[in-house]
């Protein structure tokens, strides 16, 4: 059969963009299946161009060539970042192409201006890939919780971090551990921004804001980081950073990102290694969790590709997945 | 603002039913909000009709007032079991209403042709309630993973079952657990579509068919119940009733229901007590779990609500959540 053709485009050529790249070719026909349209990778923009890449015919240096292509529906923002990605998203979805990224820093800081900007535009900005990897946790909070009162939610939300605890709890030093994640690519040369807390921080506000309709803004929020940990198995329970949102009386919300000991028997306690784990808290489904790797090239790629299938799908149906609402609520940091 | 209203019906007002009637009418600004329309309960067909309920004034005897009534978008299908629920879903989905339902067992005997009838009439059929109750797994992986090829799914799918085995591992005779889990109303007076299996084999037909998109009879799968299990703590691991699909070379599936020895350092070893743990495995996303209270009266209606939402939302707009394939295939029992 033929099918309409969807033309795509990438944004940053690093570890998830190129995942995002292999992953559209090696599962083009189950993607069309699902989206109903072939979706065609037809630019890659980056600033270095690989020499041996199967993609190189694709790449680009300007942007102006993607904003100004009426074939590209979707665009794949894996710059990372706000500098250049805020712009280019900007751009993209001003130009009417819906907008998919697994950006937790552009969408935490300004996913709410995005989301009013796609709105306006009649396309979609999605970022499922944004939190917990390839888990599916944004889509079945907003669409298959929405008869549940969200009161809490809370968990596991950095893999890094807890690989170095996990390894802590085994009895290695927090140096130790943290030497074994760098070793194994689970942290980063400079491990800041995952061992302060901040990643945590930028994906419990996200997901506050879809469950309670807020924006928060990250650097509001109280963040203690793992750096200062010196045992991560106490009598009471494993020792796990944990990000936190809490619904309390009337506007008010309790957010933050600390340490927190885990009893045995909760199911947090189980998610070891360099995985995440997330609870969400509704009035009649009780306590959901979801659970899986939280990072990585191909599980991220998996939730950036499924964005992009449901962006193909309602191509020409007025449909958002999230709602947006600009209200500033009061913050209660403990 | 004032909103369309959209008719709903709820056949059968047992646990489940009346469950679904109160979430609509406690999180009714919510459901609104969600569904961007108002959802009327209309009517409640029950044989029964209650004294001193607060929906008296709904119920009904007559399907055909409810089949015959174009204010009726949505149908809630509680009523369980095939006979009654076969027809009256049949003339909902023919009378063009969308039809939702927690009826495992007309889901896997017949899903797909009422799949086949709900696309004709250009409305949909959803069934999230029938597998794991309120925890999302049905929408998650027809599309949050649309993107991956499903290679095995498998997890602890009912919770009367983990709930004996549980007590079992703590010490309990397999009579002393059943019977307190019939106290605790977590057990029928007659549990044998728990203990035989019956009931997990259902709900990994349905899993099966959505991740594989081929139908399987229960009836021909192999099951293995835990009445035989004597021991549930092994030194390998806790003994724990298992449904498991798994992707075969070629067109084949391997699908069977038995008590399988879960090592501890598995997450499915976890998930304790009445609750469910579902794996899914992607050959992107890796392995993801879902977890949470496989029954219960608001966990399921939560899922039932969730879906009306769905079908309320899209009442004017062509769209299924699931695609259906009659082709059969070849079965491997272990």
């Amino acid at each position: 059969m033929s099918v309409e053709k969807c033309g795509a485009a990438i944004l940053g050529f690093g570890n998830i963009g190129s995942g995002a790249a292999e992953l559209l070719k090696t599962n083009k026909a189950r993607i069309t299946q699902s989206a109903g349209r072939e979706v065609v990778l037809k630019y890659i923009l980056d600033v270095k161009f690989p020499e041996n890449s199967e993609f190189k015919h694709l790449f680009v240096s300007d942007f102006a060539l993607i904003e100004n292509d009426p074939a590209v529906t979707v665009v794949i923002e894996t710059i990372g970042g706000i500098r250049f990605a805020y712009d280019f998203t900007k751009r993209a979805l001003s130009a009417g192409k819906s907008v998919v990224t697994s950006n937790k820093e552009l969408v935490a800081m300004y996913g709410h201006e995005l989301l009013t900007i796609a709105k306006a535009n009649n396309v979609n900005y999605l970022f499922e890939a944004s939190v917990g990897g390839g888990i599916p946790i944004l889509r079945p909070l907003s669409q298959c919780l929405a008869a549940n009162e969200i009161t809490e939610i809370y968990g596991i939300l950095n893999g890094t971090t807890n690989y170095i605890l996990t390894k802590m709890s085994e009895g290695q030093s927090y140096e130790q551990a943290l030497k074994t994640a760098q070793e194994l690519g689970y942290a980063e040369a400079d491990p800041a921004a995952d061992v302060s807390g901040k990643d945590t921080c930028r994906k419990i506000c996200i997901l506050a804001d879809l469950a309670f309709g807020k924006h928060i803004n990250p650097n509001e929020v109280s963040v203690i980081g793992i750096e200062n940990v010196k045992n991560a198995l106490t009598a009471e329970g494993k020792v796990k950073l944990i990000g936190r949102a809490k619904k309390l009386g009337g506007d008010r919300i309790m957010i933050r990102v600390a340490p927190e000991v885990i009893a045995a028997d909760h199911m947090l306690s189980c998610v070891e290694n360099a995985n995440n784990g997330i609870v969400v808290k509704g009035d009649a489904v009780g306590e959901v969790l979801f659970y899986g790797q939280g990072a990585g090239k191909m599980p991220t790629a998996s939730a950036i590709v499924a964005d992009v299938i449901d962006c193909v799908k309602h191509v020409n149906a007025r449909k958002w997945l999230y709602w947006d609402d600009g209200d500033r609520i009061e913050l209660v940091s403990e």
